[in-house]
């Protein structure tokens, strides 16, 4: 098994990696970090555990360690405040870890990934360019994109061959993205807030860069315009995104959804253990892709969308949803570390056999 | 006092006119109406009132009518279910009765008027067409809109000049717009439901009458298009609507904000007693509007409006609120009575004195 | 495997039994019922299905069943309401059915046993006598509780040494026990409903059943007085209760804790495929234990209890909590038909092997 | 009219005073202070409003004030967290303030008055005990209960002629109850939170020094046991209480509804503005009262009572509920400062004839 160091264990997202590395099959969690105030105490202590699952007996006892603790854990997964990630995850790259990032701060570097597997497995090349530029030998950067994002990557890659020019996006997400503490409760109950600061530049940023061409040492955004307006609604988690597109050529109804069940995840992607069955589920219901009951497809990987039909004012339109916090967040951070190890990104690192791994 | 009956009583927008018209000064709730499953009971064993103040006493004892009731009211506030009133309507307007109706099923009639008297009070002319056309006397049709149009045409009537082309449309709405049992709790919970039926291609069609000129006999419909999304959100009152906006002539942010904040309602709804001092409020917040928040601006009656920035794909975005079953549904179809009385159309009704209302 | 009909397949607990007994080791589901409503129609079309895991595929086809039907299955599991239970449940076990049933409408019964195996498997030996009361030959007719009375009923079992005399239950119960469509938003949203029509009477009378002794040819109902208080809160799954109560011999907190901590399931029980690991699990979290953490835990088929203190009133008090459509409704009533088998109750049933169970 | 300083002016009760006091005949908010790092800003610039009426214009351009100020107010108003209350509320009062506060800090200190106006305003008189004891010339300190004593207290002031003996209570408490941003979303979201910090032991000693008897220089506590279990439920506002009693004389449940509705505050509190019409509500619906319905009452004033039925352990129970930040905070804490005033206590204050109010 490789050894894993979850920075920001104790937050929303940190509890995530710990639940979805519980059973995984080549990660284990060996070491964890957070923040000062947690430092030094168990983690059953120094964590408010949030999930539904108990949190898993072997973790509650490990110590939690400083950040700027020598971790000797060769795979880190962080889910830092953007602010400490800033410095620190390329730190512990340039010290030798493959740093698999759950944080915005370096999303957009011209050197670094910014991976959905299913969709660009092979910008992970990108880390040949940034050890050469950064003259990091063994470590690694890649990164996450934001949790909204995702639904939006998902459905619309599918669609690129039809020439997307513009896409509009209106999220409605869940308080799980807000962290935790978070979203007060007097704030959002009863209530809709159309405003998440820093999100609606994201959305209009990140799936350009996730939808581009790796071309040489360095990645073409899609040449298509986003606009996006992020409000947070009473929902504990999953996102749900109202999607228009205008496409260069306007594609019949049947041949977007021939599309979208047509699609296969890149193949460097097949076999990753995070990867579910199915990564884009279109859902016929009427009504449907709905959090409560469309979250979990695929574990939590899997992106549903649905409500296909004509845009008056663009050319399509369609609802698509994913789960924030395990494919927008955690699930997703552990499937790019799969990604960087598969690919030998971890020179000495071996995947256990599936015999080893139930051992 | 002029006196009303009211019909579909029983329901939640029903208890909205009866709550709303208590203290009015002009209109007394002389009769209810209901279906056969009320009728012949008292209105306050009939009903199960939903709202957070009491039930008006005198309305408590008064006996539910069946629906084929003769009433002897003049005016007749229709909360009706809509295969109810397509017959049931017109043929109160035809005895008489100036009908104002919540109801879908006469919207789109070429000589049936939708009024948001704030924006197109001189619609109500076609209740001239109507009586030649149709042959009654005195009687009227009038309607409202349905209640996710109301905060888009208002927000979008002050831009008219602008040369308004394409809008785009994406609403949360409140769980009071689905009715009384309406949504289930179990499906609402945790929950967004992506599909409400008929939703879209009533705010796709209705803001275009609304936004229309009057022209001889009939009303030119808005030469622009509409694209909506609708969605029903975890929240009690107030639809929010996310728009985005194509012009002729791109406005600056400022001069959008100049003509929000210069709009002032069609003279003819002046002085009109349901009429809020501010029927369109621009609030500077980051966050704002909110159904919280602002769904009770101007007693229910104001639409709030906010977010205003440039649309990478449309021209601008912004958002807009306003309450679903006050200004969206009843309090707007007792203004639209309130047009009625005081543009003459009941021939022998007077409106009471400022002194005789409070007696 | 053993082919089980499952009556008023199509509601809240309907699915429930369905969706728990997708991979079920011994029981399969061959025939599904409902009202007329649905009879002929498939599952598929017939259900509106609400869990948030996909409608097991080859029930989807199954047609729905008139509740009329003759039945081949030998295991009958139904979810009717209690007037159509009343006379169709003992007439399938005349026939030679197995009727385990959710319903109320026999709870009470002297000669149908009401069972939570893990606390009175025994009580199911009333079978015989109602089989030679009734003159059932191989049918039979048992029943589950209350989905309140569960929390209470097995927080109190341990305890009942210490000779159990007075117990207060306050209950917030979930909006799913409602059943479908049930509860509307509306009501419940922002707001907490202090009354469950016929609830407060279930709790009083079924656990002194569940908790009394089987003596020659009945139960001698527990000696103790019970006062139930229930209210609905704006919960989707999982029902809290808040007991207090007062013994013979007041015991400490700790010999309460250590009754707990050292009960054991009925040995009849042991085995039974649907008992969790632990039945009962004691929390000593501050603040637990809380609906939405703890309603999963063993697999939606434990109770958990915590908070436990002195009451200056009574005794002591502490609060319980168990999934209500798991434990309380669809997998009790699975967990009795397992009880029912594996006591030898279907004559010519045989239990799979574990190897055919998977095979 | 008189001045009045707020403190903790931008928290959620401190908010609730300014709203309460916007159009208060006696007072108008002069003063506004707050922790340090509101202090020297503008109270529009230092406060996240979250009230859904306007914050009012007139208090938006205050400086906020540090706690630390020389105020000119001679009455103030405290909604101080309890540390600091402890030392600044009594220095305050040292100065000759009227200080009316809202904190659990000297609550139960013996010469302190905990009121209830309309139950206890004799107790106000313990200021004179307060005044010789401290040397206080002309200040005063009065304190208002907790939140969920309210409720209780109000709907057992009337029953203590039939001899209270023991008082079991189970709350049922709105998030506004925990302050902001106070609950986190994430916590209480499709939960019951059931616990709350210090909350059981001050709901179970105040009411016994609310509703005891002033015998010369001290209140002697009614000799009644109180037990309370505390829950958060998510409701926006209004404390839900489920109380069961034992008396000294059994008295019959109509016995119970009459002394209910014969209720009369005490008569020191009549014609005190912020008394409402009913301090004291029977609601004789099956399912009442309900948070969302009843805690507007009187103007979030009054106390609802309802299910009034027996106890087979204790003798009655019923459910009873009060609005939790209006008469159960900021509401009661200026009914407080409205008796004192009334009393006289404020040796130069006039209160305002109602010419003097309206001009």
């Amino acid at each position: 098994m490789i050894d894993v160091a979850v920075l920001g264990a104790t937050g929303a997202v940190g509890q995530r990696f710990i639940q979805l590395l519980e059973n995984h099959p080549w990660f284990r969690v060996a070491e964890v970090a957070a923040s000062e105030r947690s430092a030094g105490r168990t983690y059953a202590e120094a964590c408010r555990w949030i999930l539904p699952t108990p949190m898993p007996a072997n973790i509650a006892n490990l110590t939690v360690l400083p950040l700027e603790a020598s971790f000797r854990s060769p795979v880190v997964m962080s889910a830092l405040p953007s602010e400490v990630a800033k410095t620190l995850e390329p730190e512990l790259a340039k010290r030798g870890h493959l740093v698999s990032s759950n944080t915005s701060a370096h999303r957009m570097a011209e050197d670094v990934p910014l991976l959905l597997p299913e969709l660009n497995a092979d910008h992970v090349q990108l880390v040949d360019v940034q050890r050469r530029q950064r003259g990091w030998s063994s470590g690694a950067l890649v990164t996450m994109s934001n949790c909204t994002t995702v639904p939006a990557a998902v459905a619309l890659a599918p669609l690129l061959p039809f020439g997307v020019q513009q896409v509009q996006i209106v999220s409605m997400q869940a308080i799980s993205g807000g962290g935790y503490p978070g979203v007060a409760s007097f704030d959002i109950f009863d209530n809709v807030l159309p405003y998440i600061g820093g999100e609606e530049e994201k959305v209009e940023a990140e799936p350009r860069k996730i939808l581009g061409a790796l071309s040489g040492n360095q990645v073409v955004p899609l040449a298509a315009i986003f606009s996006a307006s992020c409000n947070r609604v009473p929902v504990l988690d999953g996102h749900t995104v109202i999607v228009s597109v205008k496409f260069a050529q306007t594609p019949s109804l049947a041949s977007v959804r021939e599309a979208w069940q047509a699609f296969r995840p890149h193949e460097w992607a097949h076999n990753l253990p995070s990867l579910p069955d199915s990564v884009l589920l279109y859902n016929e219901g009427l009504d449907r892709p709905q959090p409560r009951l469309d979250r979990d497809n695929g574990r939590g990987m899997a992106t549903t969308v649905g409500r296909l039909r004509a845009c008056p004012v663009l050319d399509i339109k369609f609802v698509a949803l994913s789960h924030n916090t395990v494919r927008g967040a955690a699930g997703g951070a552990i499937l790019n570390a799969e990604l960087l190890v598969a690919r030998g990104y971890g020179q000495r690192l071996q995947v256990p056999t599936a015999q080893q791994a139930h051992a």
